[in-house]
């Protein structure tokens, strides 16, 4: 397959090397970095198995390429290409263009065992940051605001810069946790709210994620086991625990990805809860944060052995609270183990 | 001008509200925030002069309003667009769809006051992190690395989460700093290295952007003026700086951005380092960091009173070191001030 990539992690994944202004050709056996003078020394450093070409005008040099190359038939993702960069290689070459979407995530569904020890690396050190970040609430983590405790969040994840966060964290309490994807607020922390914490960090680029919704006191911890102050918490909480153990002990390999989302979504559904659940039970993880397979009742993808994705139920009640609990499994031997 | 966004900052332009998946429809006198349901209550709250449409599938229901509305032809920018999602809805419509690069950009290039007013508070939180980084460095910023030392930045610029960065700071030593766009590695910072530092704050989303070359010691200071070691140093930093007041004082409205960028260019080239300035004069900063007027020598934009943009001149000697100096600057009255 002869095929164009632009995506910093698709090209990562080829040659070891990226940048947010590059190209990578892959044309018969030869293949290609196409970048900008900013980024020579940087590319020179980590490059490998890939001809390394410095121009400012990325697409005539792209263009150039295929059209000395008389290949005639080019593989792009259409959802990483920006419809003018795209259209701009189109236009200067005769090949025919394919539409291939996510086809590197495609290759890159099933992890190697390389590849599973550094997501493992990334599960580890996000969980002990976890660990960590609950030591901190207990110390400064009652009478401040989301904003902060979120700063302190993203502070202890990344370790004095020592270390990369997968995505920004989502640290939102009672109300505000109702938002699937809230965004830090003013509201100030007291004893007895539900705190939801979702974050990940990097192993070598590779990323790791999971989310708690815990019970703050002075002794808050990010377990799985959660005593709530109420009722109505308890029983939700209860309720999204059950779905999430239930989508990891029944799934096998072979299974379809829409049936690993039934597992989570029929003990919600049943409990009455179902119009709260308002996304898919779970997403690959990679390189990229978010990548296939997707865990949601339209997928069709057959999940199987090497496989890295998250189980991760939710119930939101608008106004009120919401509860997430994710872990990041790997399919191994036929069954689901949480990394 | 009938016309579709899905950029954030162009979205919020618009309507006061925007997230990473919506798309902002304007047809006639109608316009149109479609969303998902995860982002409801927080749109519910901002959103103004805007119907609201929570959907599952933005690209059917935006389709579907455009074939209801009738209108003939719709505006996009093709750089904001991936390939997919502007095909998948072009594709359910009969409209004509006009490809007009960087439109929202254009809409915004000239500031208003209230955004003048908050690009200058941006530029002054950003000063005055500069500041309180120099203070932290003469603390605790020789011996450690560069890594470290970005950390701080970002701690520093943060000031414990209340503020959001414009960027990842670039935090750059010696021979890292000779690359434009460095990332911080296990180079362990000393007294006697040059220091480059490149970083900005937001203030209600408007962005500030700051650079400076420094001599690293106990004195430490991010003003302009500096003197290093080493004779070659302060040679290209007087240049430098030089390209950077130049441009400032001679430029006037009405003048084309390639002109601006002459000005700068024209003293390193005659200092003899023409080719290792590799980059443009500076960029419009706004909701965007890089945005409309470009200042580079194909730029024909004129500039006008209201424009908002960056000077940064610089000079990057592979393997040694790199000097830009970078101000944000404002055409008021015909003649150039720096924020």
């Amino acid at each position: 397959m002869n095929y164009i990539l632009t995506d910093e992690n698709a090209i990562y994944y080829e040659c070891g090397y990226s940048n947010d202004n590059s190209i990578y050709l892959a044309l018969g056996s030869d293949s290609y970095l196409i970048t900008d003078g900013r980024y020579k020394l940087d590319a020179l450093e980590s490059l490998h198995k890939t001809k390394l070409i410095i121009s400012n005008n990325l697409s005539l040099e792209v263009s150039k390429l295929i059209n000395r190359s008389k290949i005639k038939k080019i593989s792009f993702n259409p959802k990483e290409w920006s419809y003018s960069a795209i259209t701009s290689i189109k236009e200067k070459t005769k090949s025919k263009w394919n539409s291939k979407p996510d086809f590197s995530h495609k290759r890159r569904i099933i992890k190697t065992s390389q590849e599973i020890k550094m997501l493992k690396k990334a599960v580890d050190l996000g969980s002990d940051a976890f660990d960590i970040f609950a030591e901190a609430i207990r110390l400064e983590g009652i009478g401040i605001s989301e904003k902060r405790l979120n700063f302190i969040a993203e502070r202890v994840m990344r370790k004095e810069g020592d270390r990369a966060l997968s995505f920004e964290p989502i640290t939102a309490l009672n109300r505000n946790s109702a938002k699937p994807h809230a965004y830090p607020s003013e509201i100030i922390s007291k004893k007895g709210d539900i705190l939801l914490f979702d974050a990940g960090l990097k192993y070598k680029r590779y990323c790791s994620d999971r989310t708690r919704a815990s019970y703050l006191d002075g002794n808050i911890t990010f377990d799985i086991e959660q005593k709530f102050n109420t009722k109505k918490r308890q029983k939700i909480y209860d309720i999204v625990r059950k779905a999430h153990d239930r989508a990891i002990s029944k799934s096998r390999a072979g299974m379809k990805a829409s049936q690993i989302d039934r597992f989570a979504r029929d003990v919600i559904e049943k409990a009455g809860y179902g119009k709260y659940f308002v996304h898919s039970t779970g997403h690959g993880v990679g390189l990229d944060i978010h990548e296939m397979p997707y865990i949601s009742t339209r997928s069709k993808t057959k999940v199987e052995d090497g496989m890295v994705f998250t189980i991760e139920p939710g119930i939101y009640i608008p106004g009120e609270f919401g509860v997430r609990i994710e872990d990041m499994v790997l399919m191994n031997d036929g069954k689901l183990e949480i990394l």
